[in-house]
């Protein structure tokens, strides 16, 4: 293929730096998501760590280098989990984080960040907002900015994830990807595509957050005005070109999804897994239940990116109905 | 230390007829646990693998050594955990698997033991009159059973837990262990006690299923007329007694918990780390909760041994309480 921005040996390096808590998550079959998916489903699970989500792989990486370059301070812009993450890998690195966040975004998010020792700036206004800042912020204080899935380290510790789907047996026909800013679809694509080309890369987003989604299928950056999604994980507005020229080469396809579908996704995911996921972790299983001809008979990974929720939001989301199971 | 019928460097050879994935799994700090509990606290999640406990474990060592005699048939009582694991063993090396247990039990662990293809008789009564059914069909059909603790695969698949707890770094101060049977308790307490003396081993009992820990406090056996807890996978009557014996030999305490306490537990562990456990898996972060001057300042390690819960049971315990946080 083309080449990304990414590089397997790189990411084979990106592990060494990790810390091993982030690292060979479960990854198994789950049968009893099966009769109401009609498909082989395996889980390749990133919520049981400290942070709750994969992010901390990228962020391993980046706090790694700034300590090889005697960096002392790091600012990036999150809707939580990013900064969740950056905050635990700068904690224990010695680096001061300061995370920038619109005040709308998840509650039990940003109490984990402060709680991880960051500095948190909270914006008026949604995520978009919150990168302009923590970019002011950088320039003023000559720091480094984070910016997800563009800056290629946030790229190379998702790739990891790659790297252990790849070494499974048995191997998998299609690996469903939640698309936000990209960092996790080019990551894992890349690897996938590099090692396993035969197994289809599906990028997953909401209908209410489909600006990667529209640029991928118009092979230009479409942005929208707005977000409108409970999926806060993935809910970007203006994406980055570098990234999705990455994406037109590793993805083999990206869908959208109802808002509903996420909710009966996380709804199954309790049911039958047992597992408690942030919105943005149910797309996979949501794209199979909106398209069950397309993955009937095959075997599909989903990852499930986050467990970050607010207890009340995700009892609202999946509890009277869950009762009655789904 | 007396010698138990453990021996370590079986348990290390369990190891290599374990399907990896239940092996190695997630070990982590949990801070977000950590102000409602005044300690340090870290998670060993035995709940993401293909049967949502640590049961399997024990039985891939039971089955691994079946067919290696050739053996084609198996049979269990269980509650539950021990004969999903059976049958996911079983399975896969074309073994046939019985499995007796209550027609009380938990009906989502009944559904997944037939979904997992293994024949289930039902009995009326409790656990107890289950054992003395799979015994009478072992019997009548010339084949093995599997007795859950009594049998030292049993106690050695449980204790691969415990190599990978004395791994770990930093080392914990105590370890909280799950009593039903004993193979839990008596497999992790060797391991810690041969290999990392100093840390505590404490084992925890519903005070509705106390048998075991009032066996272990008089070092005689002990049984009780019923059980009446939630956790029913460590609800047993009848101890036995060889399991006692190394139970003296490795635990340093064993603590009796309320059913509140279990249910506050469960409704934590949802809350802030994100985890749906069954009330056997909440036992550990009960026994903090009810003695928090024990703990306060250490770091304590706690075993979620299982997720299998009835979902409306679950949703009836941790519900409309834990949308106001607790």
């Amino acid at each position: 293929m083309r080449e990304t921005r990414l590089d397997t040996a790189r990411i084979r390096a990106a592990r060494r730096v990790i810390d091993p808590v982030f690292l060979d998550t479960p990854l198994y079959r789950c049968e009893a998501l099966e009769p109401g998916l009609g498909c082989a489903v395996s889980i390749k699970l990133e919520t049981a760590n400290p942070v709750r989500s994969f992010k901390a792989r990228g962020t391993e990486v980046v706090a790694s280098l700034l300590v090889d370059q005697d960096s002392r301070a790091v600012v990036c812009a999150s809707a939580g989990n990013l900064g969740q993450a950056l905050a635990w890998s700068g904690r224990g690195r010695g680096l001061d984080v300061t995370v920038v966040a619109s005040r709308f975004a998840t509650t039990a998010k940003l109490d984990r960040i402060r709680a991880l020792g960051a500095t948190l700036e909270l914006v008026d206004g949604d995520h978009e907002v919150a990168r302009e800042r923590a970019a002011a912020i950088a320039r003023r204080d000559g720091i480094r900015l984070v910016e997800d899935s563009l800056d290629i380290e946030t790229c190379e510790g998702a790739a990891t994830i790659g790297l252990e789907l790849v070494d499974a047996t048995p191997s998998f026909d299609a690996v469903l990807i939640a698309l936000g800013g990209g960092a996790l679809a080019t990551g894992v694509g890349h690897v996938v595509k590099a090692m396993a080309p035969e197994v289809e890369v599906i990028c997953v987003q909401p209908l209410g957050a489909p600006a990667l989604t529209h640029s991928w299928h118009r092979r230009r950056v479409v942005t929208t005005d707005s977000t409108d999604t409970i999926a806060d994980g993935v809910a970007g507005r203006y994406p980055i070109p570098a990234v999705l020229d990455d994406l037109l080469l590793v993805a083999d396809d990206a869908v959208l999804v109802q808002e509903a579908s996420i909710i009966a996704g996380m709804r199954m995911l309790l049911d039958h897994a047992g597992l408690v996921v942030e919105p943005s972790a149910a797309l996979g299983v949501a794209a199979i239940l909106e398209d069950r001809d397309r993955f009937a008979g095959r075997h599909v990974v989903t990852i499930l990116c986050g467990s970050n929720v607010d207890v009340d939001a995700y009892h609202r989301w999946v509890g009277a109905a869950g009762i009655n199971g789904s």
